[in-house]
């Protein structure tokens, strides 16, 4: 038997053990998924040296391999980390349980009461680069909502994602739940991806969390349908009746609060009519945040020391102390822009003038739209969710914080007294 | 150039001028869709003549092919199916706007104001058979709730769909909206299928309806999200407090009212403490009723004028006056056969204990769970919609039937005042 037939048989016992314990776990009480969380945080807890010790392999491979800093940063385990892992865990089991959850409820002239039910979506598979965090957070978080996950970290995290992984199952199993219900994918050869990808009927969704390349692979190449954000090319638009305080303050929040996050703006644009009352004093407080300005021809007329921004410029996300700036023609020509280079992630408009922000709000088609905001809190925390497992800009299912209730379906549930239909 | 690069580059065509329409309608004023959708019902009253002829026409080339006389029955129009038609869309104009309703709005401790907002999906292409009146509801219901769409009629309703969409186009003129709002493509060329299941970036989602072997190309075809059903393999279960009159009223209509639906039932299922007090009565009502009987060895000894039913038998959507009985050892026994042979498409348990009635409510898995109710009231106007698109069986977006707002997405839009992220 050829590895490639080996990892394929193995993927398809996967998705047939997760489909099986989705099953019973789809209505698992909440005490018995909340004892599995408070379980495996108590377990990673007492295991942390075994934890350290298996990230101190990885970072060694990792660093051998010269993973670039901020990829080491990302992967590296500390008591601090493991401890907001913990904490992580137990966050999720106070969550409320989204399963059972009743949506709406009415009464029809035919006799018939219905009520629309929340049901877990079954098994969720998700792929991620780096951080071993999200191990213990997506498995928690498929659990919680009654589904059974399969995960797949990346090759630079494997040993701290299996040591991490233990944990979740011995808590699983301290409940009476199912190993199955959080299954890791033992191996890193690449070709179990495309295998977990092909599982229609065994798995329900995949959510992909990493770099463009992995996202765009998973798009291309999944049967099964896909929950994700591709680019987070965020706009903030300065408004000609925008209050210059507050377009300084998002501005330089919006960017620079933390640059490698999916809600950063990478493109300023502003209505050409505060070009000199406010680009100034934004400019001046980006670049000495450390910022790095490009611009369009009116700005560099302004200020000759930036680059000009190309059209390649209006389409990158930086996820750097980067900003391309832009003049438009009023609100119709931000929509304009957006409308072309606006990746649907999360746009926002700073103005005084309500009727403009109403207009900005309904005429832009993006995930999140914002008004006098730091695209920053695009986010499930900030959204109140609790937590997240990523932010999705397709418009099927779930749009922006994909957290508990996002991970799920529903289903009819009729009650009547013998009716018939006429 | 050859005819499959000049379709290709058509349906490219199509997508982006859908694309474009959609961007224009998803802000479409209420009153404007309602004028385009009354303006097409009179358009279509005052061409009725013509719509007859061309439908005659359609007749006169299916007839020829021998097509089977229901294919004929579900084709054929006359007056009183055009008024229909005209009716339906004026009732669809009737319907509440679902574009820009507020789903949910709240709070945040940071200062957001964050709500959920519904918007159309985008572009809808629709793949249907025979029956012409699905041209006039489908691009209603797109219409309606903001989206345009790409229509693909059956072959054997060319002439008469392209009367009906010469209709819906000048009520579209009239409005002052997009031809492009409802396209209907004008060969029959089977290769633009093709293409248009690959029209990612341009088509948002496919809703195909027919039958069984168009809905499985289109779902293991089309790299566009699909929303469907394949099978509708609905139960009945009579359980052991089952009322015996509600058991025979309910088990003849879910299965004889229509045979042909999706949401008539294919197997009843009884459990064996009220079989000889309950079956009797049940299968002397069925084949009063002129239906076919098939069931397994105890049904066969209760009864040995019936065929027995076979593993087949369970995995069958006759769509047709059959029906297979098997005996259950109680509500798990009816439970564990729903799982294995269940299309979640529509199952029923009869029974006077509430009891029961919640545990087969919860734990069986499909779009419509019911007690005491016949499954032919699965259908979107049963449930309030006032019209369905179709119903779905998978878990993503919409479960159940797909009425306006199942054909929306959300957007968050967020106010605050200044807020920037800590």
């Amino acid at each position: 038997m050829t590895t490639e037939q080996t990892i394929k048989d193995m993927m398809l016992e996967m998705g047939k053990a997760a489909k099986a314990a989705a099953g019973t776990l789809a209505n698992a009480p909440t005490k018995q998924k909340n004892k599995a969380l408070t379980s495996a945080a108590r377990l990673i807890r007492a295991d942390k040296d075994n934890i350290i010790t298996a990230n101190a392999k990885d970072m060694e491979i990792a660093t051998a391999r010269r993973l670039a800093g901020a990829m080491l940063d990302r992967l590296a385990l500390d008591n601090e980390r493991i401890e907001a892992i913990a904490k992580s865990l137990e966050a999720i089991a106070e969550l409320p349980d989204p399963v059972g959850g009743i949506m709406a409820q009415w009464d029809q002239p035919s006799g018939l009461n219905i009520s629309r039910v929340r049901v877990p979506l079954g098994v969720i598979g998700i792929i991620y680069e780096s951080r071993p965090n999200v191990t213990a957070d997506a498995g928690a978080l498929c659990l919680k909502s009654g589904n059974a996950s399969i995960l797949r970290g990346g090759s630079e995290s494997a040993l701290s994602n299996r040591a991490i992984h233990d944990c979740l199952v011995q808590g699983l199993e301290e409940a009476g739940l199912s190993p199955d219900c959080i299954q890791l994918i033992p191996t890193q050869d690449r070709s179990a991806v495309g295998e977990m990808l092909g599982l229609v009927g065994y798995v329900d969704i995949i959510v992909p969390r990493g770099g463009k390349s992995l996202i765009e692979r998973v798009q291309n190449d999944s049967r099964v349908p896909v929950m994700a954000h591709l680019d987070g090319i965020c706009h903030v638009y300065v408004d000609a009746d925008a209050n210059l305080e507050k377009a300084v303050a998002i501005t330089l929040n919006a960017k620079m609060r933390r640059t490698g996050v999916c809600g950063a703006a990478e493109t300023l644009l502003i209505d050409q009519a505060v070009l000199n009352s406010h680009l100034p004093t934004i400019m001046d407080a980006l670049k000495f945040a450390g910022c790095e300005l490009r611009g369009d021809k009116t700005v560099l007329a302004l200020d000759s020391t930036i680059l000009p921004a190309t059209e390649e410029d209006w389409n990158t996300e930086y996820l750097d102390s980067i900003l391309s700036i832009r003049i438009v023609d009023g609100i119709q020509g931000a929509i304009d822009h957006i409308a072309t280079y606006s990746s649907q992630h999360t746009d926002s408009i700073i103005t005084e003038n309500s009727e403009t922000a109403e207009k900005f709000l309904t005429l832009v088609d993006s995930a999140i739209v914002m008004h006098n905001t730091s695209t920053q809190f695009a986010d499930g925390g900030e959204f109140g969710m609790g937590a997240e497992i990523g932010i999705s800009t397709g418009k099927m299912h779930a749009r922006g914080p994909v957290g508990l209730e996002q991970l799920t379906s529903y289903k009819y549930q009729v009650r009547s007294n013998g009716q018939t239909r006429a």
